[in-house]
């Protein structure tokens, strides 16, 4: 699993620093999370290809999260893609994109497919032989969804040296992978567990922001491998995190523990702050395993 | 009279290259013409401080002249903007941006004035007391203005030996300069030429992106200090610049010829060219004095 910060900064575009995107890669299917303005140059940057970004999941419809959008979408027109592309995203987010479309004159010759979300239970949204996606509902000034990506559980690892003693063929080496017993020629059963080790277990990553301090999401990311928890603003501030429906350092590191995530992520810096160390300094009173994101930076989980 | 370019190229914004944007400074007035993606993080990088913009003006409604506007809008009204901000554009650009804040639930504090567009007939849509601004109507696949940026004629300058030698008061300076005669106390009038020399000429500006070769623009543009054409294309290109309605170095020469204006500066270049210089060797073939455009690039007229 791979996480690519494209940007990580709140609220507006800098010189040198850039609003909400990320990549996430799981089992070779990238999904870009968020899209704020700049994000295609981010993509360049980071040299990542158009070409295997077919989902993209907007959190809400704060422009630091969804203004990149339309630029994204019109450039892979330009590019003469033909792959379908899909976006995840709060109700109002397909008349954003089809207006400007419509009143440029411009329509995508790929397939455009708006998923637009209105629930505030959480619901998957994206399933496929590897990788299931779920929303996390989040507490923000507008309609705002975290996201989670979970792994599905890989298959069996086969172990070579006990089939090859029971002169297993090779043909019935996926069954054993899915987890089947074997009936030998003389009529033995042979237990899966004899024949495989247990599997990799499965990752999972859960994107939250924005969001006030929430402790409801918990039951949503628990003991989750890659918590990102929006830190907009350090101690000092926590009477403005409270007023503007954002999160501390100190709260994101809360909500980690409380969850028993193995690593959290902090993100989504107020541009206020000249040093993001301070953010880890104090999550990591509360929390130990604290990574910082911070713009073209990428994680390996 | 000073051109800042922040983005002068076609198409998709890239890592080094931006969609189209510059800023024109007349008599101390700024204005913004086109806005791409991008182009408040270029606003910054060439230190223009954004409470100087009162005017944006977007000639067409193709995401590389406008995708920038409503991160900009934002920006502003995050910075806590108080001044009035005047966007002239396409009709359709106030129900984009409207949409936009009225789905973010983010509405600016500021005054925000929409001048929608829609005649086909050269129009003023802007003048104070020192510069006035009109369409020029342009030929492309949507519904595109260029514009005129005309100084006013100035005052007349003062001749001061002139009006020492004549011992005239002070208090008539300006009237003077404003081009009236002078009453002296023994009753002898005293003309204005021989007391003031002619104003510095009235500079003029002509924005000409994205447009078609199209020699009905020619009356409009006649004889203006400075000319920006587009040149998307070139020579090897002529036949895509005319079925996608954009126009050559050489056609962007040949309007600047036949218009008789000062300078002419080429922009709107086609991302598949490596070096730009090619425009200006292509276009000089026409017309003596052309400018290249470039990201970051200012010019002093």
């Amino acid at each position: 699993m791979n996480l690519t910060i494209l940007g990580c900064y709140a609220a507006t575009p800098r010189t040198f620093t850039n609003p909400t995107s990320q990549v996430l890669e799981i089992r070779n299917r990238l999904f870009l999370i968020d899209c704020g303005e700049g994000t295609q140059v981010q993509l360049r940057k980071n040299k990542i290809k158009f070409s295997k970004i077919n989902q993209v999941f907007i959190s809400h419809l704060h422009g630091d999260h969804f203004f990149g959008l339309i630029g994204l979408i019109s450039t892979f027109a330009l590019l003469n893609r033909t792959t379908d592309l899909h976006v995840y995203g709060p109700k109002g987010i397909k008349e954003i994109i089809n207006l400007q479309l419509r009143l440029s004159n411009s329509w995508t010759k790929y397939g455009l497919f708006f998923h637009e979300l209105e629930s505030k239970e959480s619901e998957v949204i994206f399933e496929d032989d590897k990788v299931i996606v779920k929303t996390i509902p989040l507490n923000h000034r507008v309609y705002t969804n975290g996201f989670l990506f979970q792994e599905k559980i890989r298959e069996r690892k086969l172990n070579l040296d006990a089939v090859q003693n029971y002169e297993i063929d090779k043909c019935y080496y996926q069954n054993i992978k899915n987890g089947k017993d074997i009936t030998l020629d003389d009529g033995r059963i042979i237990e899966n567990h004899k024949l495989t080790f247990d599997p990799v277990p499965p990752l999972s990553y859960a994107f939250c922001s924005d969001t006030a301090y929430d402790e409801s999401i918990i039951p949503y990311i628990k003991e989750v491998d890659v918590l990102y928890h929006e830190s907009t603003f350090l101690d000092s501030e926590e009477a403005l995190a409270g007023k503007t429906m954002h999160s501390t350092a100190k709260e994101a590191a809360t909500i980690a523990l409380k969850a028993k995530v193995k690593q959290l992520v902090l993100g989504h810096y107020s541009t206020r702050y000249e040093n993001i160390e301070l953010f880890k300094e104090q999550a990591e009173t509360i929390f130990p395993n604290i990574l910082l994101a911070d713009d073209g930076k990428s994680f390996e989980f």
